[in-house]
């Protein structure tokens, strides 16, 4: 029984954090798909802020030990790559 | 039994964010002994981020329902009540 707790109160956390984690994603598409059309400068700082959010709830569910670290990383990992894809389109686009 | 576990996920959850919450309120006493002594520009940026996450692990530790949400809020209303005590503090010092 009180594996069963444990087991679905960590799927809810995980869940919670990729949840987070899609709605940056979908910040990043945004600005993806507006690279040509128009920029906005605060946007990076958004979704720096937002990320940093992100990183103090993941760290904080590994410390509670609802999540394991590596389920946790791996959802910053991935938006960090897409976050640098972005960057990089960026500063293509620039040239 | 699996009210046990889920109690001392809680505790241990409020008792992350409370160690959180002392390690930014050492930020503000430092800063309010400084207060006449030395400035640091970046104190309030520190601050304010610090806060933020601080805000978001509360945030989330509601949604997973670990902590409650009374209990979560007190932690933030405390440390910003600390913080208006310093700016108030830093702004007569200014005068």
């Amino acid at each position: 029984m009180s594996s069963d707790v444990l087991l679905s109160l960590s799927q809810k956390a995980l869940q919670l954090l990729q949840e987070d984690a899609d709605k940056i994603e979908k910040l990043i598409e945004v600005q993806m798909e507006n690279l040509t059309t128009r920029k906005c400068p605060l946007y990076e700082e958004v979704l720096d802020t937002q990320i940093y959010g992100l990183s103090r709830e993941i760290d904080f569910a590994i410390r509670a030990e609802l999540v394991q670290e590596t389920a946790g990383k791996q959802i910053l990992v991935k938006l960090e790559r897409n976050l640098a894809a972005l960057y990089e389109a960026m500063s293509q686009n620039k040239e």
